[in-house]
């Protein structure tokens, strides 16, 4: 389908195609809609005359206050580099998707490509992307990807298997787990691993150790002092991210617990601030610098004809340093 | 003088001239130097013919690493994002100055202004920002500023001194610092606010309490290691940073001390993890975020007439957590 096809189409002129197809603003949202649709439905991209694009690339975060972020823009900045760019940091949205006003923006920008830490895009940011030939690849930690969008994340459900195996393989049978909150796939694929290893270890799951979190450090006190308040307390916390494992920290120092000689502490993510705590932190360690590298990869591939949306999981893997020991009273 | 007469003493043709004003990188070094030596004694900016710039403010780090970054970006970008630019992220060089090539893209981006995190900036980068008439501040942290070049810091001098204060105030008489390595300003400083806040308290110094880290866990971390070895420990340590204060708390974890029962702690940055450590940290507030909105928005105030270079430092306060404790067997 030629662009005179797809203008006559749409019943707008070639200018107004045009206009569309160079992100300009001057175009109403129910023509835009329209062209982009017909563009978007004959898999027109814009191959032939790639548009000058200016060496940048963009990550854009929801917020930057993420623990992950700083790791996140290490990886997207040493790519870039090695391909000649430069990173433009973006902050914009709701936790799941981004502005309307951040497009108008990329569009301007002409970016070699966007690198998006959101679980989902809207389908009309798809399409404007798209239309404007801008490439683009998700990270997505929290493991719910758009199958129609490239996108990096990291294996959940095995790294709640590790932390939990590591744990009963030390003699705990009461293992607690406070995992993030139940909207988010990866809380819920990291307490199925936990499920699993305590099923393989023979074990019971008392449903009252099972709790849901918010990934920071509040959570992570809030569960843990209920957890620990009473008699048959757990003897081990999988506290499914670094930040709710200092919350468990603080708990147990409150409640006069020696963390690992009374209670065993697991976290998740592998943040540098695991290693600073003290006792350091045995966690799962999540590729975060390597995912925004893998993610960062992607775009420059997608020049490459051939190249169709993909899902791509790093491994995990467990990291033991000192907040974990064998249960009190042997194993 | 006139750009033709610039020329002329130069010994280069008019085109050439404009090639250095553009930053055009087919022009020799020395003729480079030679023409921007002459534009530049001249007091030659471009004011009457402002060069189209992009809407970026360009932040420059020697290394992404460091725990202030985050709250740098943060403030950088909110000041950005209000003046409709979006922030560009770069890493280069070494500790002190930026890498040389990283000037070139600078030139290509031709961002709004650039914000520097570095304590020194050579001549020649200052000159071919300023003849390209690109504004730029520098965030120096570490308190060694340029004297013609507009930066920010905070008072690290005061900050010391409060630190140091809050525990005499509580009857600790031996008081530990460990400060920050002996090349740097801010390092200095915190220590002479150290010696005069145990001057006001009547207190002598005992020159083995007085040790110099390096910033991170580590250096905190050995330092104390050292300080809480033998009978006559400190019964506080003011520990220059978060970082070494996370280092101090695992120290005396080793050492069976109770924080803050045995030993009270006080760090310095208040970075968000000061919050989260077991016990929560004592520190110095240092405003980095304020910082880095204050020097992007110097930025801007550059195009306005009659600004002349300046340096601004912030004030820094205590904010008491649960790491410090009165004396040890009464005040």
């Amino acid at each position: 389908m030629t662009l005179a096809e797809v203008a006559k189409a749409a019943g707008v002129s070639m200018p107004t195609v045009s206009k569309v197809l160079n992100g300009r603003s001057d175009v109403s949202r129910v023509t835009r809609a329209k062209v982009e649709h017909l563009l978007d439905s004959h898999g027109y991209r814009r191959r032939t005359r790639t548009p000058s694009r200016s060496p940048l690339v963009e990550l854009v975060f929801h917020e930057l206050d993420s623990i992950w972020a700083m790791e996140l823009i290490k990886g997207v900045a040493q790519v870039a580099r090695a391909n000649g760019a430069t990173v433009v940091l973006t902050e914009s949205g709701t936790r799941h998707t981004p502005a309307p006003e951040w497009l108008g923006g990329v569009l301007q920008r002409r970016p070699m490509g966007v690198v998006l830490v959101f679980s989902a895009l809207p389908q009309d940011v798809k399409q404007q992307l798209r239309t404007a030939a801008i490439p683009f690849v998700v990270i997505d930690p929290a493991g719910d990807p758009d199958p129609d969008v490239p996108s990096v994340g990291s294996a959940n459900w095995s790294g709640g298997l590790a932390a939990t195996r590591h744990l009963t393989a030390q003699g705990h049978a009461r293992v607690a787990i406070i995992t993030g909150p139940e909207d988010m796939l990866c809380s819920l694929a990291r307490l199925d691993g936990y499920r699993s290893a305590m099923a393989m270890a023979g074990l019971d799951v008392d449903p009252r150790l099972i709790r849901f979190g918010d990934f920071h450090v509040q959570g992570g006190f809030e569960q843990a002092m209920s957890l620990l308040d009473g008699p048959d307390r757990p003897t081990a916390i999988f506290a499914g991210s670094d930040l709710q494992a200092l919350g468990v920290l603080e708990a147990a120092r409150l409640k006069g617990l020696n963390v690992p000689r009374d209670l065993s502490v697991v976290g998740y993510d592998d943040v540098p601030l695991a290693q600073w705590s003290s006792p350091p932190l045995t966690t799962v360690h999540q590729p975060l610098r390597q995912m925004a590298e893998q993610a960062a990869r992607m775009l420059f591939r997608q020049d490459e004809p051939g190249e169709e949306a993909q899902r791509i999981e790093l491994a995990t893997h467990l990291v033991v340093r000192q907040s974990t020991a064998p249960r009190p009273g042997g194993v």
